[in-house]
């Protein structure tokens, strides 16, 4: 089977927003066996009904992202309608489900909403219910054509709720279904986990392996036909390289934090400084961590970390706030300030300024208390962008839980 | 002057790895006033040579990623010399160059590499100092074709270093360089905003507009080949839609806050309930943030509400966590411990569950003190899934604070 994704948007090729849809797209489409043949990029406008032809001519499946919105420039709709030689009707219940949104926000719909409410002859309406347009399905003797509506938050649900389905019931004779774990590492090279793993897990039978780095830390992916040995494949990894994989499959490192400690009954607290909220954030992306999660402080400055965390004036005038006996102070201000069962801190200098030479940009103290005896605390230097170094302390952060929670 | 690029790489249509190379490229483009009409991601192989001949059709500039390295699936050159019909000379002094590498790393050049030496006849070779691959151009009577390697690392210094200063000086006769803005918009949706500006915007002459819808807010987007016209179609836009336009051109929501209460010389202190830490995450994200934000409070439990920002119990009791009166006390309880000059509160139900017939899932007060007077209150119900919940209640707080910066 032929699959071709054309993603449309101006804003894309202008370089002000970067195409998530097709990893996000091809990564599912890889759980039906199918990959993705073609992708290609093209502007609002006129372009969109030339790639959708050229496209019908070889591709058995073809997804398009965006354009299916109210305004001038979006006229996806209307280019799938042309490719396929179909009549666009007017579904009034659309209209009606658009118009109840907006009744909800106190909104009142104009006449630009309609022309998301049509629907080329014998196509599907898939339903959008975070947003306004509707997806849609149009197909021949040849292609299926599913297209999607731009914005992430209502793509992804909308695919995986409504077209995926769909695909697997339309397509179920002709897929041949490859089976696929990942499992996620933080703390170890790429080179380091092929050389503990690969050749063990290829002597195991015909099991694809694939890493994917990104810093500080590796996802090693496993695809095979059969399930069975997927399976043996990533039990033989986990032995092999043991508590550094903190996820499998496509479980985050805050959800891995918040079924732990639900599963444990405890409460964690945070105390960030150079990660500035992300860990708390992270955390509390996860639905139901509100049982886990109660307290959190971003004691920036200095004084905020003596007002709030209790943190000694002295201990900062002679370690400075990055330090390991300020990070305890920190952990352990939390860990009393709020009742909780374990607390974490953090304190870095993020850049791209503020660092010296005894303490680099990038330098960072991490600390656990609650666990059994004194604060433990742990030292690393990360080398990146101020977000990406906020990224990698906060699942340091984070990890340092797991592992107490373990 | 139409502009094409063909990303090559099985890993991008695998989902493995996002293309960042074509927003680098697009934006990098743009200087020179020259848009990229299409882009195309095809997996290594023969696909290479058919999205070539393709895009010379059609195209005056061909911009090939990957592809150049020096195992069997780089067929990049080959397939490019095969396109504009010329042999591959063999070059020794890029050999020597690559042999001189190895030599500096202790290692010794193997066979393998001898194609990265291979030049179509009459195209140039670029300096690759960041990996082995040197970077090619091939140009016949209709079209240039650029062929960069792969990895990021290599791609944009040579970019930047070789390939811009080559394009600039071979086409200086044909740039038209196109000027371009963007004006950022929350609270107002697309179709308001198109009724209210373009029409009079493109009365004042060729301007293209264009939208770009994300949670809450709305990109209009302005393009002509006039920066004069860019200009006036902006101050139109901006005089008809007022302070709903928080950014123009690529600043952020919270580089604009930063940006703004440092030219106050004002501090800025957050109180988070249902974001999180996502607002204190977001504003910590600006580097400088620090002269600006001293403390965050992400207070997720009633009790936390209560101990680390004094909200009254009887005021959780009688009214609950999500009112006005919280947000307020929140609010005022923020800017009392942390001695700011503005404090911003924000308390919610991020759902999924959580919601009562009363307070649906959605429902967010937010709260802004140190402005005259008695703290401001905003009720809002955002309708998304948890995570996009999130990020737009963050923008609508980090909003209040622009306005009262204002």
């Amino acid at each position: 089977m032929r699959v071709e994704i054309i993603n449309t948007g101006t804003e894309l090729l202008l370089g002000r927003v970067t195409n998530t849809h097709l990893g996000f797209l091809a990564q599912s489409l890889l759980g039906l066996g199918l990959r993705v043949d073609r992708q290609v990029t093209v502007p609002d406008g006129v372009a969109i009904a030339e790639a959708l032809t050229t496209a019908m001519a070889r591709a058995d499946l073809i997804i398009v992202t965006g354009g299916l919105g109210p305004t001038s420039d979006d006229i996806t709709r209307d280019a799938a309608a042309e490719a396929f030689g179909r009549k666009l009707i007017f579904h009034p219940e659309i209209l009606d489900g658009i118009a109840a949104k907006f009744a909800r926000r106190n909104l009142i719909i104009n006449d630009l909403q309609r022309p998301q409410a049509m629907v080329p002859e014998g196509g599907v309406a898939l339903d959008n219910p975070n947003g306004t347009a509707p997806g849609l399905i149009i197909e021949n003797d040849k292609t299926v054509a599913v297209l999607l509506p731009g914005p992430p938050g209502e793509l992804r649900p909308m695919w995986t709720n409504e077209a995926l389905p769909w695909l697997r019931k339309r397509f179920a004779h002709s897929l041949a279904p490859v089976h696929e774990t990942t499992l996620r590492i933080l703390g170890m090279g790429e080179t380091r986990v092929q050389i503990l793993v690969e050749d063990e897990v290829k002597a195991l039978g015909p099991v694809e392996v694939g890493y994917c780095a990104r810093p500080g830390e590796v996802d090693l992916r496993l695809i095979a036909l059969d399930e069975n040995l997927v399976r043996k494949a990533a039990d033989l990894a986990r032995a092999k390289l043991g508590d550094v994989i903190y996820a499998g499959g496509i479980e985050t490192m805050e959800q891995v934090v918040v079924r732990l400690a639900q599963a444990a009954g405890k409460t964690v607290a945070t105390a960030e400084s150079c990660t500035g909220g992300l860990v708390a954030n992270r955390i509390t992306n996860v639905p139901g961590s509100s049982e886990i999660f109660h307290y959190g402080w971003v004691t920036y400055a200095n004084e905020a970390k003596m007002t709030e965390l209790g943190v000694p004036a002295d201990l900062l005038e002679k370690h400075g706030a990055v330090s390991p006996e300020v990070a305890r102070a920190m952990a352990e201000g939390a860990l009393h300030g709020s009742g909780a069962d374990l607390s974490v801190a953090v304190t870095g200098i993020a850049g791209p300024t503020g660092g010296t030479p005894d303490k680099p940009v990038g330098l960072v103290y991490f600390a656990l208390a609650g666990a059994d005896g004194r604060a433990q605390v742990v030292e690393r230097t990360l080398l990146s962008t101020r977000e990406t170094f906020k990224y990698m302390a906060s699942q340091i952060t984070l990890d340092l839980v797991r592992r107490a929670l373990l």
